[in-house]
C-alpha cells in the first residue's frame, strides 16, 4: 500500500493503514485523555503513533509541542476545521503550537505563487484558527519560505539520512520537487526539537491519513539522527476525512460538496436539503416501516463527528432514525440548525479574529 | 562522457569535454581580453561558455558578476590559487564578486561540520584570496548555510525546472544529498541575477572541469526560467588542473604532491628537488646529448602556467631544456626561486590580509 500525499488521495481502508503502516488503534484511548475530545470519542481519529508520550507530558505538565501544516489553497471548510480543532485541543492540553504554512510545497506541487499562498494562509486559515480558539501565546505561525536559518538548513541536512530507495518506497513515483517538499516537511516536523527551540521534547502532529508518509519518514530520520540530536520520535494522530455533503470528498473546488465556514444560513440549508446524502428510505411510508440507516447518512455523520457532543442525545437521534420515527427531513433540520448555530457564532468570532492576526505572524 | 563533481575526478581528455559538453575553445581568445591573463595565454584555461558577454560588459563598463564557490576542505595550495587569481582578474575587469562557501555541500557530500567549514573557509581560503588581491568593494563572501531568504528559497524553487532523468544524465548516480547539493549550486550560480541583486546581468563562473555539470544544469534551468526571471545564461571558464609535484593530482591529503601557500622555502626546495616529476634524461651525459622534455616536466609546467609570465624568458628556458644545455637541477632551481619569491611576498600579504577579513563577511 502506497499513499501519495500530493495526489488527491482519499484513503478509505483504515484497517489496512493500521496494519501496513504500524499505526496504533485509538480504541479506548479517549478515556485516558486529560480533556475529552469528540474526534477521539467518536472515532474520527482512528489511529495514532506514540500518543502516550503526549498524554504523559500533558499530565505531568512537561513541555511538548503540537505541530501541523496547512496547504494554503482553497476555501476553509469543515474538513479543515478538524485540524484546527485539534490544534486548539492540544494547545489546551499545554502544547506549544507550531503551524507551518506549506508555501514552498504548494508552490512546488501546485504552482501557487508564494504571495498568493501568504494571503490565503492568513485570510482563510489563520483567521479561522483564531476564531476556533487558537491563542497567540506559545504559538508560532510560520511560512516554509520564511523560517529560521537553522530550519532552512535543516531541510537540506536531513537529505543525508535517507536514500532514493526509501523515498520511493514511501512516496512511490518521485520528482525533484517532491523530494524537496518531503524533506522540507521532515524539517517542519523535527525542527521544534532543535536546540534553538529548547528541544528535544515530545511533538504531536495531527494529520489526515494522506500525510502518513511524511510522518513515517520523519520518524525514521529522527531515529537515525538520535545520537547527534537526541530526538524523541514524533507522535501523530490520524483522522478520517469528514465526508462531503454528497457523500464523496469535501472539496473547495466543488462548492456543493463543502460547508464553508463563511457560508450563510441559506447556503447551508440549501446544501443539506438539496445535496446531503441520506440514509433514509425512498418513500415516507417505507421509511416509517423499515427505518433509515444513520451510519451512511451525511447529516447524521456530521452530528456524530462534529455537532452533537452529547452521547445521549446523539444516541436518541440514532435510534429514532433507525426505527423510522425520525424522518430524513427532520434529521436534516437538526443538522442544519446545529451547523448554522455554530456558524453564526463562528462568523462573529472571525470578525474579532482579524484584529489578532498580527500577534501570530513571526518575523524571523 | 559523465563527470561526477563529487568524486575526485581528474578530467584529462579536454578535447572530448569540448566536443561532448558544447564547450567553446579558448584558442586566441586571450588576445581579445581587456587585460592580459597568464591562464588564458598559456592555455590553462582551455574552454569557456559565452565569455564574450563578459568581455563585452567589461569593455562597455556595464555591470557583470564573477561568481565562484569553494569547498572548504584541505589546505590552500597552488591549485586553489588558480581560481583565486581568476576571481581577482575578473574583479579587475570590473566584476562584482560573489564567493560562495559550499558549506552545505561539503557537509552533505564530505561530512564536514558547518562550524569547521566556516573556520577553514575564513582562515585558509578567504585569507589567501585577500592576500592574492581580492578587494572587499563589491564582494560578497557568503555561506550556503547563511544566504538571504530569497537565495535559500530559490535553491528549492529551481527543483521545479528539472527532472530525474536530466539529473541522472548530467550527474550519473544520484542520492538525495547530491540532488540538494546540485540544486543549491544552481541557486548559487543564478541568484546574482535575482531582482534583489539588481539582475539580470551577465555572470561568469570560473571553475575546474569537474564542476562542468553544475554549469550545464544552471544554464539549462536559466533558459527554462527566462520568461519569468529574464535570466542571461551564465558564462563560465574551464581550466585544467595544475598537476601535483609528482605529476599526478595536487591533493592536500598528500603533502608531498602539493605546494601549499604556507610552505617555507625549505619545504618548497625539498618538494621540488626530491619529488618534482622531471622531463630530463637519466644521466647528465644523456641529458646533454638528447635534451629534456619540458612539456612533461613539472618544474617547467609551473613556470609556464604560473610563475614566468614573460614569453621570451619562458621560451628560452624551453629551448635550453629541450637542447640539453639547461639541466634538470638548474631548471628546478629556477622554479624553486620563483615559487619562494612569490611565497615570501604572499606570506607577508597574508599577515595583512587577516586584518581585513571582517570587511568581507556578510551578515544576513
Amino acid at each position: 500500500m502506497q499513499i501519495d500525499p500530493w495526489s488527491n488521495v482519499n484513503v478509505k481502508d483504515y484497517d489496512r493503514v493500521i496494519k501496513e503502516f504500524g499505526v496504533e488503534k485509538t480504541e479506548n484511548l479517549h478515556k485516558k485523555l486529560p480533556l475529552e475530545n469528540i474526534y477521539f470519542k467518536r472515532g474520527l481519529i482512528f489511529g495514532h503513533k506514540d500518543l502516550n508520550k503526549i498524554i504523559e507530558a500533558s499530565t505531568k505538565k512537561k513541555p511538548f509541542v503540537m505541530l501541523t501544516g496547512l496547504m494554503p489553497s482553497g476555501r476553509f471548510h469543515l474538513g479543515h476545521k478538524v485540524v484546527a480543532d485539534l490544534m486548539v485541543y492540544f494547545q489546551n492540553l499545554g502544547a506549544e503550537c507550531y503551524v507551518a504554512v506549506a508555501d514552498i510545497e504548494s508552490f512546488l506541487t501546485r504552482n501557487i505563487p508564494l504571495e498568493q499562498a501568504k494571503k490565503v494562509a492568513i485570510e482563510e486559515y489563520l483567521t479561522n484558527y483564531i476564531a476556533l480558539g487558537l491563542k497567540p501565546k506559545k504559538t508560532k505561525f510560520y511560512f516554509q519560505s520564511n523560517g529560521s536559518k537553522n530550519y532552512m538548513n535543516f531541510s537540506k541536512i536531513v537529505s543525508k539520512k535517507t536514500t532514493f530507495n526509501e523515498l520511493k518506497s514511501v512516496y512511490g513515483d518521485l520528482t525533484p520537487e517532491k523530494i524537496i517538499s518531503a524533506l522540507t516537511q521532515v524539517a517542519d516536523i523535527l525542527h521544534p526539537q532543535l536546540k534553538e527551540n529548547n528541544g528535544p521534547k515530545p511533538v504531536v502532529v495531527p494529520v489526515g491519513t494522506d500525510q502518513l508518509p511524511h510522518i513515517s519518514l520523519a520518524r525514521d530520520i529522527a531515529y537515525r539522527m538520535r545520537s547527534e540530536y537526541n530526538f524523541i520520535l514524533p507522535s501523530a494522530t490520524f483522522h478520517k476525512l469528514i465526508p462531503g455533503v454528497k457523500g464523496g470528498k469535501m472539496a473547495s473546488s466543488d462548492p456543493s460538496s463543502a460547508i464553508f465556514l463563511t457560508d450563510s444560513p441559506e447556503e447551508v440549508t440549501t446544501k443539506i436539503k438539496k445535496y446531503a446524502f441520506s440514509g433514509g428510505q425512498k418513500s415516507l411510508k417505507e421509511h416509517k416501516e423499515k427505518g433509515g440507516n444513520p451510519d451512511i447518512d451525511i447529516s447524521f455523520i456530521y452530528l456524530k463527528t462534529m455537532f452533537e457532543p452529547d452521547d445521549k442525545k446523539l444516541n436518541k437521534i440514532y435510534q429514532d432514525y433507525k426505527s423510522g420515527s425520525l424522518l430524513t427531513s427532520e434529521l436534516k433540520e437538526i443538522t442544519i440548525e446545529k451547523i448554522n448555530s455554530f456558524l453564526k457564532d463562528h462568523q462573529q468570532k472571525r470578525k474579532q479574529a482579524i484584529k489578532q492576526i498580527d500577534k501570530f505572524i513571526i518575523k524571523e
